[in-house]
Parts: structure tokens; C-alpha cells; sequence
């Protein structure tokens, strides 16, 4: 018998991890609703029309391909290639991500959907990703778009909802950056080298792994030349509060220009008189979210100082989604937290509230057969009321039972022997500090565990 | 462009649905907790050594396979047939139930886990079944077990959460249905026939489906004479109360008998003198629940009468199941509730709670820059407060606007405009009865939504 395993980049979550994770997971859905977010899922396959083309040339390698069932001998013989035979074999694939397959549903539904249509989403992806740390093959997001207008609004909302849901989740140190679109297309125009968007994108949304030299470097090797290169260098040191930074963008695109609709875009998000996230929100020129379909408003929360992950949520702005599927002229904006980042975050910070390990409250010991009935009435008594409790389910030996209470953490025994049957009460027996008390059944119905 | 659709068999779950599903698992989540379950979540994926030739010949037909990645094409050349050729390219595949892959996981952390260890898990699994009514491809299992104890009293415990997780639905006049298959291994033995059990069992458990006339059929078909058969007839027709059913048993199977272990565990759930399940649990000696690994009591649900869906809810106990990982003498019981089905029943009894359409209580009308600016302030406020609130995200027309809170269902707006800002109070619109109210803005956060 060969000793079982998992799948290579995949995990089991056992009880202790699931509890911490729904912790995140219910934090964050709760303020989703209280936004207004309605629940969406959508199959865990979707069809390689769907999928393919639209995650790069990694993406199509990356993604996990569903074999047709039936006979597939026949289909096999004399394909090409790997790709000729994969296509000729899978016609559907596992879920990249939570994004397309959301405009798939939107362009389906177009017809019933009411416009804006803010959804949220909290469901597995998979990826054929080299397993490491903290990256894994099989992976929760959780997400929330608002589609179906261009209102700044929107991107007032999300960046509410990422410093209440950070806030409540024991975060509220953690960063959140903004960036827009057209200020990097508006950098390309000031090196010269508009064409150079995509390379200049690329190499600066690795300032924070490789930092400068290392952009400069990559900038170089691409053909830039080093007079562009310092343009570069001096655009993403434009920092401080968003003000000055606003006021530094305003002299460098005029209305007009490329980059002027980020400057219209940041200031209404940053300057308007009601929302105040001038003083949470930070305007970092350098930040680039990678080559999504994002076309406008970019935004990053990173953890509190000192911890190792990376950003823990992202979103931003597209302008052309569900274009992809024939439905034009939609715009949308979304915000996506990273689970197993902020799980770690929380771990390493110590920010998970106590008693995430057990539900139960109560063990009932089973000492005979008489005690036990009356253990399992109050038992079912007790569940009816809402507690969580257990009884043990043989007569074991008690330190075995004792055990089973100590290491699954219940916090509080009840016992039930000859001595408690004879005085017609029960012995309550409280784990953290050995205190045993003889009360009444009523008694331990009205205890508040 | 091709028009975007999804997998056969697969669905895409939109809010009004996503809320009904929440409430089914919601509720019966509660009470796997107050039962002392723990959660427990598994790879979507898990290796073909983990999940082949566990389900039958079937079963290994209708799983999903997920195709290698990198390059494959060498290794397809010259397959004999699709077994081989599949084997080659695939190492994995989609669960298909939540059974296997907990026994895998309780093998793997045998040396962490305290026994007896209740785990409750709430995922989908993949079948390749022919689409139909009320069978997809992807589907939720839900299901809870016991596994390192064969004490009945976890029997007991799992009728009684099945009895109060189909009575917080709104099913309580659901059947439950018990059986043993050491019952049906005495029926085979009375038969004279004992090797048939196998086929017995496969054709009472369509009585439901095919009626006597068809299992009687079947059974001549696979061999049993008329005499053989009429001893099975006789044996399902045993009917009643479960004290007169018991009675029956008790003198068809005596001690040492093979029947006899059935009629010790039914008598030890039913006649207990503290569950009381008696009355609430009916003896059905033809139920079969299929070919599963059960090896003791069995269990399942039926939906109200003149519901026409399949049973609801079914289980049993297993005495080997970790036995095809490797560990050896580890009895264990679940339960599983069938979403779908509860899902059809409920639609079709009216019985989901109203209000499952959306959770937004109110929306603030977005009526121009001066109201805006006290509406957002007000919402924030709102939210803050836990009351789930929106903003319409632009300044369309009124009549847009109250459209979008009618079609998601907000039962009430808010309109601040030229007058309310003039009079420094605001507008509640109650939209189901049409009267609107002028109120303050303390007003407005003090109100019961």
C-alpha cells in the first residue's frame, strides 16, 4: 500500500487553519454586503473559449486542463504538438481566476442583470505555478466589482471598503497605494518612448523586488536609453502627501495630454470633501499591478511594516472587460484580497482573536450507562439552545475522555457518576482552571458558556 | 465572436440563487457545529492513486481527469487504448466525493488527530454524469462524520441532528428511513443464496424507481428462483411501527445469525429509552442505499410527500473505510445532505424565508454634488453601523435610479435634494407602501430597517 498524498502545490485545512480562514473570509463578506455586493459563483470549469488568450502566453501554459471523457484514443493519433494534442483532447479547463469568468456571466446575463451590478465572489482558482511559499496551486480569491459605470464613486467605495475590511481584520497599519493607468502612459510620452508602455509597466512593478538598479537595468537591456531611463527614475520619486504629488502631476500633464485624465482621475478620488481618504491613501507613481486589462485607477493594500508577504489586495480599473465578449463600452472597477496572505499576516502578527480552535463548549463525560441518559437529555437540551457540545461516545477511561476534551480545547466537562446521580445534580468542571462545582441541570442550562 | 457559454451541466449560481443555497447551508452548518463537527476542506484536485478504483468501474468512468502540464506529446505516442493513453497524460483528477477524500486525509494525520474525530466538509465534486433535471456535473456534497468509534450512540446523534437540521429548513414532515445491511445479508441468507447479496441489494434499492414488479424481474434475470424471490418479497413487506418490525427480525434472525447484528443495532437506536427516535425514525428493510462502502446502519431522508426529487439526505456507517489507505479497524458514520435536491424541495414548497433577494436595506439617491455630500457621509455612517446601504453611482434620472432599487429589491431610498437641504432634513421613501417621510439625519440612524 503506497502512503497517501495530495497533490503537489495543494493543501488540506484541517479544523484549527479552516476556523482562521473563515474568520478572514466572513470579515470580509460581511462588509461586501454591508457595500451592497451581492454573492455570485460560477462553475469551477469553463470552456477553453473562455479562457484561453486572455491571461498571456503564461496564463495559457498555466492553466489546468480537464481531459474529455469518452474515447479519446482516436483524437490523439498524429497530433502536431503538445498544443495540437491538448486542444484535441480538453475542452474545458479549471478556473484562473474570479475576473473573466465574472464578464462571462455578465455578458450571459446582460439581458436580466441591472446595471451598475456589484457582485462579490469567494471561490478557488488553480494554477500550474511552481509550488513555493506562499504560493500555491489551488488558491481562494475573494473579490468585489462594481460594472457598469465609469463613476469615481465606485473607487471611492472600494478603497472605504479595503481600510474597513484591513481595519476590522486587525490590519488598519497596512498601506494602500494608488496609481492610475494613463499617468504611466503619460511617463512613456515624457520618456520619448510611448510605444515602450508595456516594458515600462513591466519594469517598474518590480521596483519593490529588484529595486532600482535592477529597473534601470531591465529599462536598459530593453533599449531605453539612460537619458529616458532618468525620466523614469524621476517620475516614481515624486512622493509625499497627495497635495504636493497631485500638484507635481498637474504641471507635468496639461489637459490634453495622455496622462492628464489620471490627474483628473486621482484628484477627484483624493480631493473630494466627503470621503477623507487623502490621509489613508497614498499616491505611489510606481505602482503597476502588472499587465491586467486595467486601464484607469490602480490600487495595492501592502501589510503593516515588518511583515515579509507581498500585497495582500489589489484592484483597479477596466475599462473594455466583457468586450472580450462582445458586449462594448462596459466600464468596471474591482478589488480583489489575497486569503493566504493575509492569513500569514495574521499569523505572523498574532492578530487572530483567541478561541478560533474549537467551537464546542461542553464535553459531556459518559460514566454508565444511567448518567449517560441523562447526559445526552441535557445534551440535546443545550444544542437546542445553541451551544455547541459533545458527549463521548463509549464508555472510555476517563483520562482518555479527559484527553479527548483537553486536546480538542472544550473549554468545560460535565459529569455525570453515582455521586451526582444520588445527589440528583451535576459536576461542571471548567479546564482552564481545574475548578470543579455541583449545580443542578436548570443551573447548567442557564450557565453562559 | 462566439457567444459565451458554459460546461454542460455546470451552472453559474447568480445572487437570488447564491442567497437560497447560503440558507440551506447556513442552517445545516449551525448545526453541524452545535453537533460538535469541525470544519474540514480538501483539494479540488487529489492524485488518481488517491480516487481510482473506489468507486466502482463506474466511478472511474465518470471522473475528471486534469491533463498534465509541460510537454506531452511524447508520452501519448503509441498508447495501446484511451485507459493507457490517459493514464499517461493524467495524474490527477477532480474529487468526486467528500467520502474518499476524508479517509485519505484521516490516514495522512492519524498521528495528529484525537479519535474520535467529527469533521464536517462543505465542497463540490465533479461526476461526468449525463446531465438531467436535478443531476449536474458539478455539485455540493455536504456531509458530516464520525470516524474512530463504533459506539451507536453516533448513530443517535446523526438522526437527531438529521431531524432538527430538516426541521430548521422547514421539512420536518421529511421521512427518515433506517436499515442494517447485516439485514439485508440475512434476507440474502433466508433466500438461500447468500453470494446474491450484491444483486439483491442493487435491485431493491431501485424499488422506489422500478416497483416490485421491476426487482422481481431483476432478480429472476440474475438467476434467483420464484421460491428465493418470494422470500425477499415477504422480507420487504415487513411494515410498521419499529417495535412490531423489530419483533419480526428478531425472530427471523437469533444470535450467531448473520441478520442478528442488524437487529442489535437497530434495537439499540430505536429503543433506547433517552433519544426517542422511535417515533420519528420508521424500519424500511428495503432500503439499500446502492453498492457504498456501509457496512452497518444506513440512513435516508425522503422529502416530503408529493415533493418529487429523490431523497434528501442519506448516510451510513462504514467499517473499512481508511482500510484502502492503510489503517486498519477504524469504524466511522456520516451523513449527507443533498443541496440540490433540498434546494428543488423548498422552491417547491414555498418554504425559503423572504427577503432572500438582496440584503441592501436602503438607497441613497444620488440627486446632485451638495445632497451627494451628506448622502455619502450618512452612508458610511450607516454601514459603519452594520445596515448593508448603497449609492446610486451617478446622477441619472430619478426614474433609473428607483428602477435599480425595485429590481434588486431595496426596500427603501433616500432622497436628499434642493427642499431637504433647505430644510436640513432628508426623504424616506418606504418603496413597498409608497409613503415617504421628511426626517432628520439622526432620524435616519436611528431607524429599525
Amino acid at each position: 500500500m503506497i502512503q497517501p498524498s495530495i497533490p503537489k502545490g495543494t493543501r488540506d485545512f484541517p479544523p484549527a487553519v479552516m476556523r482562521k480562514r473563515q474568520f478572514i473570509l466572513d470579515t470580509i463578506r460581511v462588509i461586501f454586503e454591508r457595500y451592497g455586493f451581492q454573492p455570485l459563483e460560477t462553475p469551477s470549469m469553463e470552456n477553453l473559449a473562455t479562457l484561453e488568450g486572455k491571461y498571456g502566453e503564461e496564463g495559457d501554459q498555466l492553466m489546468f486542463r480537464v481531459l474529455d471523457n469518452g474515447e479519446i484514443l482516436e483524437k490523439a493519433r498524429d497530433a502536431a504538438d503538445t498544443r495540437q494534442l491538448v486542444s484535441r483532447l480538453s475542452s474545458k479547463a479549471l478556473r484562473y481566476d474570479l475576473t473573466i469568468p465574472f464578464a462571462r456571466f455578465v455578458v450571459m446575463n446582460q439581458h436580466q442583470l441591472v446595471f451598475p451590478f456589484r457582485r462579490y465572489q469567494v471561490q478557488p482558482v488553480w494554477r500550474a505555478d511552481r509550488p513555493q511559499k506562499s504560493r500555491y496551486r489551488e488558491f481562494y480569491q475573494c473579490d468585489a466589482d462594481i460594472i457598469g459605470t465609469d463613476s469615481l464613486l465606485c473607487e471611492i467605495e472600494l478603497l472605504q471598503l479595503l481600510d474597513e475590511a484591513l481595519t476590522a481584520l486587525g490590519l488598519k497599519d497596512a498601506g494602500i497605494r494608488i496609481n492610475h493607468r494613463s499617468l504611466l502612459a503619460g511617463l512613456a510620452g515624457l520618456t520619448g518612448r510611448p510605444e515602450m508602455l508595456p516594458e515600462i509597466t513591466i519594469a517598474i512593478d518590480k521596483l519593490d523586488k529588484i529595486g532600482w538598479s535592477g529597473v534601470s537595468e531591465e529599462l536598459l537591456l530593453r533599449g531605453m536609453d539612460s537619458r529616458a531611463i532618468q525620466v523614469v527614475a524621476n517620475f516614481i520619486a515624486i512622493r509625499g502627501d497627495h497635495q504636493k504629488v497631485l500638484e507635481s502631476l498637474r504641471a507635468l500633464f496639461p489637459e490634453g495630454s495622455p496622462g492628464h485624465p489620471g490627474v483628473v482621475g486621482l484628484t477627484g478620488i483624493l480631493e473630494n470633501s466627503y470621503a477623507g481618504l487623502g490621509s489613508r491613501v497614498l499616491i505611489d507613481l510606481s505602482l503597476a499591478r502588472g499587465l491586467h486589462y486595467y486601464t484607469g485607477t490602480i490600487i495595492e493594500a501592502l501589510p503593516p511594516e515588518g511583515v515579509k508577504t507581498g500585497s495582500i489586495a489589489g484592484g483597479g480599473r477596466y475599462d473594455d472587460l466583457t468586450g472580450l465578449f462582445g458586449l462594448k463600452g462596459i466600464s468596471g472597477v474591482g478589488i480583489s484580497f489575497g486569503v493566504d496572505r493575509i492569513y500569514d499576516a495574521l499569523e505572523e502578527l498574532g492578530l487572530f482573536p483567541p478561541d478560533q480552535d474549537s467551537r464546542t463548549r461542553v464535553l459531556f463525560l459518559n460514566l454508565g450507562e444511567e448518567g449517560m441518559q441523562q447526559s445526552y437529555r441535557l445534551l440535546q437540551r443545550m444544542r437546542q439552545a445553541g451551544t455547541p457540545a459533545e458527549i463521548y461516545p463509549s464508555q472510555a477511561k476517563m483520562d482518555r475522555q479527559l484527553k479527548y476534551a483537553d486536546k480538542n480545547r472544550i473549554p468545560y466537562v460535565v459529569m455525570i457518576g453515582g455521586s451526582e446521580l444520588e445527589a440528583g445534580k451535576l459536576s461542571l468542571k471548567d479546564l482552564s482552571t481545574g475548578q470543579q462545582t455541583l449545580i443542578s441541570a436548570e443551573e447548567l442550562l442557564g450557565w453562559s458558556f
